[in-house]
């Protein structure tokens, strides 16, 4: 099988080199490539003079891609009014555009956020049913790894909103491969005080909907997404946001309190020269570059954003979350014998409304 | 000097042995009652019987200490609405109604924050002009140690309560002993993204107005809490609540992680042993009981909550905090020469009302 992957080759703080850079890695990685039996090809958008000077640095890439033009990029200060009034000449507009086209599984950019999700939103179009889409990330946790959203494309939420969050995280978990099959995810809806006579108001409202609908567990604290109590956390946009932001900003100093901590003992230096491989392999599960690839939750086509900041590491992994997606639910709205993910969102949503 | 802290000694998860144990601690450590050239004397609300009983066991407590009879306890489950019923029956309205009595300079509890909250208001009374006190805490960071409010009073918030939440803060950098004297504390409101034009338009509102008020820094995100970016960051009850939890789950995890990584080579266990020095000093710099102790802002008095769920090292940080405050700040509304933080907040607050 053959997967085709568009990448906005212009978007992120480091583009396009690192795009570039990320995708090479991806090819180079056999052991990616025969788990899903499959031929990666990628479409790149972007100026083709730059891109094309650039990929000859890229052996495998270069034999895997083509560049498409595009007159212009979206920066990460672009505002999403006019990323829309740019849309047919950009390249994060053009690389959307191929999947809604066809020409392409799913799409990759680490540009604005703001932007990707209104481009996607025209050219994509959401399911039917889904009111707003959300943007959802796999998240390392105590007992594994669960899944959060939104994280920022909605920052004021109404109960239909979270609900239907709540029912989106739940297909999305139960097709990610990171349960077992048959198995259902447990659903926490994100609020302050686990009790259930707590929160606010249309908390208590969401919370009586989603037991309907999902494997609801209750209310879940700030601290439940890394303990991993829930299989999907919900909740709003802002304070989603906020919590996967607070949770980055720890790891950071707490590795920073750690290296502190060994420098200040000659004990404490021979100790990390000693335990050396163990401090690898911490720092190699906290690498948040690992964990990169956030997914545009609730449109017809697979979208992946990756982290504006990150590197080729990084934005290799942003673009194996999109294979994933890609190679296991191919052409989301018209697969044959198997229901890809997207259409269970449509015909659960739509259960929703009827029930409603 | 003689300072008189009146302690909720049935409120929390582990009382009233952690709270009898923790005011000992505090009346052992001669470090902390020389630096404030202080007599310490404690107010203990409860259960008679029982505390006289388990006060035999903490000889400092059992000569600073008077043991004052409340028929009742505020569970964590107890709703604010029978609290408040209760008041005058329960160690933790007890406790409060010192402070308002003048008999306490300050009170501290581990018991439920709802009730402890509805309580404080009914019997201290908010300072004039303070639409709603707020949860404020101090929480180490890159920098050194910064002020989050609100943490969970206030899950919603309009735009005069967020630039009260900064004017307050900022009043209690200034006072906390954190930077020096004059210094100005810088104030960021918490959004998801940086830049100005993003966010929540009440959030620009807020921030149009306390520029004008404060040193306002600007929207600061999740991982500026912990970067120390600000010396203040100011947010609604209910992201601060996500983003307080949130930090302390990752710490959590991390911690987790590290330990799993040590344990996982041979290397690793040797490695621990031989920079067992910096890992003590790495675990203490880590340990949340050392910054337990929020305070509620905004109150004719002062009031500080321990962690439900502490044990005697952690309440001992509580009663600290609230020792810092009631020594810096005796009686706080009826100083003489020198302005108490609390006359302080009232100015600021009568100057936003005067120019609005």
């Amino acid at each position: 099988m053959t997967v085709v992957i568009a990448l906005d080759a212009m978007g992120g703080d480091h583009a396009p080199q690192i795009v570039l850079a990320g995708a090479e890695l991806v090819l180079s990685e056999k052991r990616f490539t025969h788990t899903h039996n499959t031929q990666i090809n990628f479409l790149l958008f972007g100026d083709d003079q730059l891109l094309t000077r650039l990929i000859k640095e890229f052996p495998l890439l270069k034999s895997h891609a083509q560049i498409c033009h595009a007159e212009q990029a979206v920066t990460s200060t672009t505002k999403p009014s006019l990323a829309l009034r740019q849309a047919a000449a950009s390249g994060m507009g053009l690389a959307i555009k191929a999947v809604a086209d066809g020409r392409a599984s799913a799409v990759v950019s680490a540009g604005n956020t703001g932007a990707y999700m209104a481009l996607s939103k025209m050219f994509l179009k959401t399911l039917d049913g889904v009111d707003r889409p959300a943007i959802a990330k796999i998240m390392p946790t105590r007992r594994g790894k669960s899944i959060v959203l939104d994280l920022g494309a909605n920052a004021e939420c109404n109960v239909s909103n979270l609900v239907q969050f709540g029912v989106m995280g739940s297909v999305l978990a139960e097709h990610s491969g990171l349960y077992e099959k048959g198995q259902k995810p447990t659903i926490g809806l994100l609020n302050i005080g686990s009790e259930s006579s707590k929160g606010l108001p249309h908390l208590q409202e969401t919370a009586s909907i989603l037991e309907k609908y999902v494997n609801f567990y209750g209310f879940v604290e700030g601290n439940d997404i890394t303990a991993g109590t829930t299989d999907v956390v919900v909740t709003d946009g802002f304070s989603g946001n906020v919590a996967l932001k607070a949770i980055e900003g720890t790891a950071h100093l707490i590795k920073h309190f750690l290296k502190e901590a060994l420098a200040r003992y000659l004990s404490g230096k021979i100790g990390y020269l000693i335990a050396q491989k163990s401090f690898a392999a911490l720092a190699k599960r906290m690498d948040p570059r690992l964990y990169n690839g956030a997914i545009l939750l609730g449109l017809r086509g697979i979208a992946v954003k990756s982290h504006g900041g990150t590197d080729a590491v990084g934005y290799a992994e942003a673009i194996k979350v999109a294979l994933d997606l890609a190679s296991n639910h191919h052409n989301p709205l018209e697969v044959g014998g198997e229901l890809s993910f997207n259409r269970i969102i449509q015909e659960r949503i739509a259960q929703l409304k009827t029930s409603a």
